[in-house]
């Protein structure tokens, strides 16, 4: 790739006057040089034009400083916040965050994991547990340190810093079922393709269980996460004979929908019916009523997660598994019968 | 980066018992391959654990299939819909989207810029006109070609996919104004470091001395894109002796902390205040009472820019700017006064 008209690092180090060490330092580790220094360095790439040559740095050294962040969408910021924080907390420790988002669909996962490990990704974030065992072959082969985050499984050994999606619905459902609700509903993801979303489908039948109920008395609607989704099976629940109490939602988004469709219906919430949320994101305190849900740790999940992929590349730390605790945020949703 | 233990395109096109040109077909253009064909192939990369050597590639053709998107923030899902759309069109065409996201910091978007370069990003996508002329200088000297959004400027030549924010807040802010608003304020993002606030922030002082006001008059709060930056600033505003009886708000997010910090102040909107947003993405409609903003085409111009980037860099079409229609949606916040 390189050629007369491009400017080498040797180029850009005899322009700013420094050291070629000091220059790679500037491209990997910028909070870790001076700032004049950084800036002569800085200008000296903007005049030249320079760019680090990628082929050779890899064959150099892999180390690409870039971390890639896959997610399931972008829509409604439901990994915004958590993300932000990772993204900040890698940038404190000199590593760029790239991010690709699959829509839900685990081909296109795969196809992101390929396409940012060719990109030379020294690590990976990925949301949840499952998928194809073939993926976490590959990435073995490749050398490809993978964390895990939005869950934690206590029986896996895989690297993960997220929490309990089963205790924390757990914990809601039994809390709502001790207000009295006896006719719950949930509407909740494809549990077959997000292990999020069935472990927190788990989590209400066990909470029925426990306190005695038919855990085949729930009522289930499956959707994809969104508004009109979510109003749609509201809808559809309210429209049964003997209508649910209460309705858990698998995510804010959801219950944002049912909030609003229960408006369309001329029903009050939660006097005519409780609904219960997931995540904690801004939508549900923006929500009228604001919604009561269940908080999950965005930021400190995102920091945390940035902080043990940093260490792990830079120092070597091994990535320890880390379960983070959610809590229940009641606000305005949510009343005993 | 090559050894007896890494396997070859070849081993891959050997296993799958298909040609390397096969092989690499499947992995830049995927869509053009027969299904059948192209799982063979995704079988045998899997089981072998091959990744495309990207040294190697960038070696033989630039290309990576790769777009970079850098866009301020991941928060609130500002931009997330345009995004989904465009990466959407772009796998239809065989690229993978990479994020990156700035916290509206210029430096930090310069340096994301330099590192999907280094990734061997084909094309980036940006967003807004408003960055240091070395930024695109190193880009031309690199050869990435630019595709700017969210912003659309008639005089500039830079191909931009995107609409104009001074005309259509000038729009918004004129019928508010034949509405018999007179007292008005804006609550606005950075309008230095922020193109696209400072042209909403010139429509609304446009539409006013076209009706003859005095811009003087207007309100003005610049503050932070944030659902509690939107409160603070309302409730400064709502503190004044004169207070405005319209609050324009440069985005939906700080609208819809305008409407939470007009219920703590127990006013009622619009019968009060009527507060109008801009952007229209899910919050607006979430909100209650739901929010009247400007619409942005969000979708259409997400697909449209995916589409002239893929025809770009597949067929050598030059990138023609574009600009889309806003249009103004009027909800429960706004009434005449």
């Amino acid at each position: 790739m390189t050629s007369q008209s491009t400017p080498t690092l040797q180029d850009v180090a005899d322009a700013a006057n420094v050291s070629t060490a000091t220059v790679s330092r500037c491209l990997n580790f910028p909070d870790k040089v001076a700032p004049e220094t950084r800036q002569k360095v800085q200008d000296a790439i903007a005049v030249l034009g320079y760019s680090p040559n990628f082929g050779a740095r890899a064959m150099a050294a892999r180390r690409t400083n870039t971390i890639g962040a896959i997610i399931p969408t972008m829509e409604n910021a439901i990994f915004a916040r958590g993300l932000e924080a990772f993204q900040k907390e890698l940038r404190k420790h000199g590593f760029t965050m790239l991010v690709a988002s699959t829509g839900y669909q685990p081909k296109v996962e795969e196809e992101q994991i390929r396409s940012l490990v060719a990109r030379g990704a020294d690590a990976l974030l990925l949301i949840g547990y499952q998928r194809d065992p073939e993926v976490y072959r590959f990435l073995e082969a490749q050398g490809v340190p993978v964390l895990l985050t939005w869950a934690f499984d206590p029986v896996s050994a895989r690297p993960s810093i997220g929490f309990d999606n089963k205790a924390a619905m757990q914990e809601m459902a039994g809390k709502v079922i001790a207000m009295g609700h006896r006719k719950l509903a949930l509407i909740s993801a494809d549990t077959g393709l997000n292990d999020r979303a069935a472990a927190r489908y788990d989590g209400v039948l066990r909470a029925m269980s426990i306190a005695g109920l038919d855990p085949a008395q729930l009522y289930f609607e499956e959707t994809a996460y969104g508004i009109e989704e979510g109003a749609a099976a509201f809808d559809r629940l309210m429209a049964l004979p003997d209508r649910p109490t209460a309705v858990f939602c698998g995510n804010d988004v959801l219950a944002v929908g049912a909030l609003r469709q229960a408006r369309a219906l001329g029903l009050c919430v939660p006097q005519d019916v409780s609904v219960i949320g997931f995540d904690d994101i801004e939508l549900a305190q923006v929500a009228y009523p604001a919604l009561t849900t269940v908080h999950v740790p965005h930021h400190e999940m995102g920091r945390r997660a940035g902080q043990a992929l940093a260490r792990h590349l830079r120092d070597g730390e091994p990535m320890v598994p880390m379960q983070l605790r959610t809590r229940i945020i009641l606000r305005d949703t949510l009343i005993p019968v």
